[in-house]
């Protein structure tokens, strides 16, 4: 059986996510791995499941999702490649497909993973950037947001920040750099963790925009890092502004 | 009379471009220029008539259009551009209104334009850029890119890169640059001039691009500008990478 992983973009605007992740009702159609596992068992005539290094939420997208299956079949990772991205729809594409050794496992070997939320701060709407970016009218004091950023650096239980519909048993995780970019009229915050709680990426992101927007008093992201509280920190950012930029392997 | 500028972002995918350039049959529904006019109508209850810089091709995108027209009306230019956004649809968006002398006019009152076009330059296409970029598969050498782009700079008569469809009778611009600038997968053709012939931006990047895979001669570009003959220059690239990125006034 062979073990081929698969670098996979997509636009997340018309996906449930990666893979469904409750039963409720979703006006969405499909996910992702579900759409990407019917080419593939159109391709090689074999029932796959496709294994990514997490699920991703409803709208969001990925830059560099990484998955793996297994497979009998023969076909070299570029007619592969060459396949999917002939069959997938418009908004995924496969940049990479490559033979790994049979204990490689998209999820399990992950070191580490970097998400990028996108801000479009400025005055009025973008006629682009609709899907791939939250647009904020409010000026952010961007200067700010690093300061409060600062306190959420290393190894913390993030508790506070973790979504109340779905607890996670532990909830210690490890930041290892939170960057705060400012490019134009773009805004990018950059998290480079060990792992994510559910919709921990954007309760931190809701809350540093509460900070940039001068709501939050100074150290209010340490107290609310501390207080292990949901109800302290900020709302959800959505999901639109969402990328997962790339899953680190040794 | 009052007379209203206006700045204008949009995806042109889904238009015939700003302005019906032919009575040619085409599948896209209406102009950038009629969806504008027809929210200002309802707007302000005025039949007007938007004025551009110039005319932007079917699938052609805008970061700054500029647009002017005049008014009876009183309305504030601030509640004028929040109407607007209001009104129009997701793929236009006016990201600057202000009353301007009388004597401005988008169009005779440029100095120089600015237009980019942008080509995603790697082996699989993308899951987002597929409106908004033009996808080359092929390796391009932007050194040799940079080399030839070099002889299109200054005063040029350049009927070798007007559509043969449809000429203008005087053929002498001014290139004031072409900037060839590669970010990571994407490559940006910059060129700014004091007017642009049709189809001449993109008559150029073809031939670029064809100096770019090396299918063309050192100095070929500067032998087609001589030619004054659009057979020896290349294909016209794919209008989707063009974007008209500034207009400049005095």
């Amino acid at each position: 059986l062979r073990n081929i992983k698969l670098t996979i973009e997509y636009n997340g605007t018309a996906y449930k996510g990666w893979q469904v992740q409750t039963k409720k009702a979703c006006s969405r159609a499909k996910t992702i791995q579900e759409t990407i596992e019917r080419v593939l068992y159109r391709m090689l005539g074999e029932r796959v499941r496709v294994a990514a290094s997490g699920r991703t939420d409803a709208g969001v997208h990925a830059k560099a999702q990484v998955a793996n299956f297994k497979t009998h079949s023969l076909i070299t990772p570029e007619k592969l490649q060459e396949g999917l991205n002939g069959l997938l729809p418009g908004d995924i594409a496969v940049v990479e497909a490559k033979e790994v050794d049979a204990g490689f496992h998209s999820r399990f070997s992950a070191k580490s993973k970097i998400y990028r939320y996108t801000i479009l701060n400025r005055l009025c709407r973008s006629a682009f950037l609709k899907e791939t970016a939250y647009f904020c009218r409010y000026p952010l004091n961007v200067r700010l947001m690093r300061q409060e950023a600062r306190s959420l650096r290393g190894t913390h239980d993030f508790k506070a920040f973790q979504a109340t519909s779905k607890k996670e048993k532990k909830s210690i995780r490890t930041i290892e750099r939170i960057d705060i970019i400012r490019d134009h009229e773009l805004i990018h915050i950059d998290i480079e963790a060990n792992g994510f709680l559910y919709t921990m990426a954007r309760s931190i992101v809701g809350t540093l925009i509460d900070a940039g927007r001068g709501k939050l008093q100074r150290g209010a992201l340490k107290k609310i890092l501390d207080s292990k509280d949901r109800k302290m920190a900020g709302p959800t950012a959505p999901a639109c502004g969402l990328w997962l930029m790339e899953v680190k392997y040794d």
